[in-house]
C-alpha cells in the first residue's frame, strides 16, 4: 500500500548548504533522505515547499514523501528524529492523500528575517541574524513595504541569472517589527523569485537607515531592473516560518 | 610603553575546540591571538578567566594582554571586532594596571545552562541548549542546589582525570528558574574544578525529572566519589556569563 505522508520540519540552515540535494554536499533534503530511506528500507524521495538557501533556516518548512511501508503514524516523529542530526527536526507526520504535492499545492510562504540592530555585533546570535548597525526606523519601512503588496512584477527583486518563466509574483504580507535589539521582517507571499525575500529585507535596511526613501523602494519596484537593487541581506537572518495549504 | 589591556569576550563556542590555544584547533584563544598580534604586529599573548570547552559559550568571558604598541583605546574594539570572525566579538576594551591578571585576580565566575524541556527537540536551538524531554521540577531542583551552596569538597563533581591540588571550592549561588520551554541554572563560583558546572546541572537534571530525590544530591556532595556522579550535562548548554574581580 502507498502512503504519502506530509512532514513538518525545523532546522538550523548554518551547517547545511541548503534544502535541495546536492553531491558531496550536506543539505538538508539529502541528510532526511538518507536517514528515511535507512529506516524504511527503501529509496526514499523527498519534495519540500521551499529551496530555502545556504544558510537560511526553518521552523515550518513542509515536505512530503511517498512510502510502501508500514508504519506507525503516532511513532513516526519519534522514530525519524532518534535517526536525524541535530540541527535537524521533524515537528510533525501526518498522511495526506496521494496527490498531495508540497511544493506545487501551496497556496503561500512565509519568511521572516531577523537583524539585529545594534553598533556592537553580536557573536552568539551571528548564525541567526543580520547584523545592522545603524538604527533603523521601523515607521518608513512599514511605508515602503506597504507599497511592495499585492501582485507585481518583482524582476528588480531577483538575483542574477535565474531563469524564470515569469517574475510576477503575489505579496501578501509585508510587515516589519521591533522587539529590543532585534528587528522582525515577515513577508508572505504566494511564491518567491530567487532571492526577493533577501533583496526585498536589505532594500528596506536602506529605507530604515535612511540611505534610500519610502518612493525609492516604489520606483525600484516600477523600474523592474534588478541592477538598481541592493545586494541580498546576508542568508543566516532568514527564516521559512510557515507554508500554508 | 607597556600596557595591559582587560577585554569582555562574547562568543558562540559551537565552531570552537574551546577556549584554550591548542595546535591545529580553531580555538578562542587561538583566533583572538593570531587577530591581536597580525593588528598590533607584535606577538601577543592572551590570559582568559575560564578555560570553556569544546561548545561551551560565552557572553562575559575576561581576558588580558601585554602590548607595546600605541592604540586609541576608545577605537580599540571597533579594531579589534573587524579582524575576528562573526562568532567572537570583544564588547569592552579596558586598560588596567600592569599587574592584573585575569584568570588569578577572578573572585568568581558565573555560568548559566540552558535545558530546552519539551518532549520534541529543538533543532534550531540545537547549539545552545541541552535537551531533557521529561519534565523539569523547579522546586526540587532548586532545594538540592541550596544543599550545595558554600565550602564543600566537590570532588564528586569533578571529571575524571583532572589534577587539581585541592577539589575544595565556595559555590556562591545556585538557583534554577522557568522561562517557558527553557530553564536556566544559574551557578556562581570561586573557581569550578574540570566540568564541575555541567556536572552539577547533569545532577540536578536527575532531581528535576524525579529520578533521584533531594537527599540523593547531598549524600552525592557527602561521599566525594566521582564514580557515583552522572555524565556531564552537554557543553552546548553552557555559557560563561560575567567574571566578578
Amino acid at each position: 500500500m502507498m502512503r504519502n505522508l506530509r512532514l513538518t520540519l525545523e532546522y538550523d540552515g548554518s551547517g547545511f548548504s541548503g534544502f535541495q540535494r546536492q553531491p558531496s554536499r550536506r543539505t538538508v533534503q539529502g541528510e532526511l533522505e538518507a536517514a528515511l530511506s535507512r529506516l524504511l528500507r527503501e529509496p526514499v524521495r523527498v519534495i519540500g515547499a521551499g529551496r530555502t538557501d545556504a544558510g537560511v533556516h526553518a521552523t515550518g518548512q513542509v515536505a512530503n514523501f511517498i512510502t510502501t511501508r508500514p508504519l506507525l503514524l503516532e511513532k513516526a516523529a519519534e522514530i525519524f528524529n532518534a535517526a536525524l542530526p541535530p540541527d535537524l527536526v521533524v515537528r510533525e507526520v501526518e498522511e495526506v492523500e496521494l496527490g498531495f504535492h508540497s511544493r506545487r499545492m501551496a497556496k503561500s510562504r512565509t519568511y521572516r528575517y531577523t537583524a539585529f540592530n545594534q553598533p556592537l555585533r553580536s557573536a552568539r546570535l551571528s548564525r541567526f541574524v543580520g547584523w545592522v548597525a545603524q538604527p533603523l526606523a521601523l515607521e518608513p519601512m512599514n511605508q515602503a513595504a506597504r507599497l511592495l503588496l499585492g501582485e507585481h512584477d518583482f524582476a528588480a527583486f531577483q538575483a542574477s541569472g535565474s531563469p524564470t518563466k515569469s517574475t510576477f509574483r503575489r505579496l501578501l504580507r509585508a510587515a516589519c517589527r521591533r522587539l529590543g535589539d532585534l528587528v522582525w521582517i515577515v513577508l508572505e507571499a504566494d511564491a518567491f523569485l530567487y532571492q526577493m525575500a533577501r533583496i526585498i529585507v536589505s532594500s528596506l535596511f536602506l529605507v530604515g537607515t535612511g540611505r534610500e526613501s519610502v518612493e525609492w523602494l516604489g520606483s525600484l519596484l516600477a523600474s523592474k531592473d534588478r541592477r538598481l537593487a541592493p545586494p541580498p541581506a546576508p542568508a543566516q537572518g532568514l527564516c521559512l516560518v510557515k507554508v500554508r495549504y
